[in-house]
């Protein structure tokens, strides 16, 4: 059985997350529904990691071992046809049998958004943070710098989840306002993976900077203390994207025959 | 009774449009209701223009007199307390008497959005026309240039609600790629007033020349033909915004004491 590799994209807002719950439907299940009723067989899927109930994924990844004559192109169709509108497939790949969605990832992007105005934009309320006083982006911008590199993030996981190391090494974080819309800062991380809740303890920790109710230096106290309590509070879900997930490229060499189509 | 001016902010996915109709709620309905409960009278209001079903709003204008003791601040915060969170009151003003937001609009700017990509972005569904297949944009915005002037756009008017001149002046046509989503096509119209669709029928047009079923050339012959059979279809609702109405500053004089505050 050949193993597919799914590019998924999906708004949180209707979700109780990614993972199969009792409490709600999850992206995971809605998924598999599909791939049911497209294929007749019932299979797992497995997520380059979870999202939390309310955060949205521009590009998640998922893998699965389905026997299918379907080329990757009428399976994409076909289960696009079966999902709701804010799950979509945007792209499928047949992929090593060996390739694992969460081992083989080696990086990990994901985008917060924070709308900083008296009144929330409207548009962006099951996009952004709405945070009520004006933020100093810059102060945010400079803390931030703190955190890149390799460092030990307990302080920033959240209780849960826990991992066995809490090391990991962030190659860039980007805090900016928006070009085109002043009221939106955009903040991106991209690390070699992540703890729970990582972006989410980072974000409402720079938003406490940003209020001006610590100091730029407030960041590294936090950092260096490894222990949630230094930190702020958790930033909510809804402002919180996956943005892209990186796998080494042999992980995605194609074993495609004739029938896959790329466009 | 001092006559309000609010500037409002909607998304109109949920709505059957601006003006108060049997089959559904309308945005008009739902802040005259907020209105009710806030200040105990049953107004109407006067929108700067309507808006169709699923047509949203970044700035859309109303006014009405009403007789109460609260500061502009105080009446925005309890409409807002009062609102369903896909509308929002973003400024109240205290406006002369003879004020009337249709009459006295001297300029108005509407954006329509496509998202022209195999896949549709999830993140723009109610926000965006999916166009399946990629469009010249270049072709669209030098044949939008044809529109800019003082013409008669009669072919760009659909049925249903005819004014008695079609000549409008388009000061502005901007057709672009968005900088940062190559797959997001912006068309921003600013004219001095509109006919009824005339911003989605042109829309509808370019489209026909995006997709090269026709010439860069065929826009004038459109617009000289003066007959709404001669243009494109009219794009669907969902894509469109109010942007932007503009009045001449003293309309917007405030009449205010001290109570009303300005952040």
């Amino acid at each position: 059985m050949p193993t597919f590799l799914f590019q998924i994209s999906y708004e949180g807002t209707a979700y109780c997350g990614w993972q199969v719950q009792p409490n709600g439907p999850s992206i995971q299940q809605t998924i598999e529904d599909a791939l049911d009723r497209v294929t007749q067989q019932r299979v797992r899927i497995t997520g380059s990691g979870r999202t939390d109930a309310g955060v949205h994924a521009i590009r998640q990844f998922a893998n699965c071992q389905l026997n299918t004559a379907l080329s990757t192109n009428v399976l994409q169709n076909a289960l696009n046809g079966n999902l709701p509108a804010d799950i979509r497939i945007t792209d499928v790949q047949i992929v090593p049998d060996t390739f694992h969605a969460i081992r083989d990832a080696v990086q990990k992007t994901y985008r917060y958004q924070i709308v900083d105005a008296k009144i929330h934009d409207i548009f962006f309320r099951h996009y952004a943070w709405h945070v009520h006083q004006p933020l100093d982006c810059n102060a945010m911008r400079t803390a931030s710098q703190q955190l890149v590199g390799t460092h030990d993030f307990a302080s920033f996981q959240s209780a849960g989840s826990e991992r066995k190391s809490t090391t990991r090494t962030v190659f860039r974080l980007n805090v900016e306002r928006d070009e085109s819309n002043r009221q939106l800062i955009l903040i991106e991380v991209t690390a070699n993976g992540f703890l729970y809740n990582m972006v989410r303890n980072i974000v409402g920790t720079l938003v406490e900077i940003g209020k001006q109710r610590q100091s730029v230096q407030w960041m590294m106290e936090v950092l260096s203390a490894m222990d949630r309590r230094a930190a702020g509070p958790t930033a909510p879900a809804h402002g919180l994207f996956l943005v892209d997930v990186v796998y080494p490229p042999f992980c995605q060499r194609s074993f495609s025959g004739p029938d896959v189509e790329v466009e």
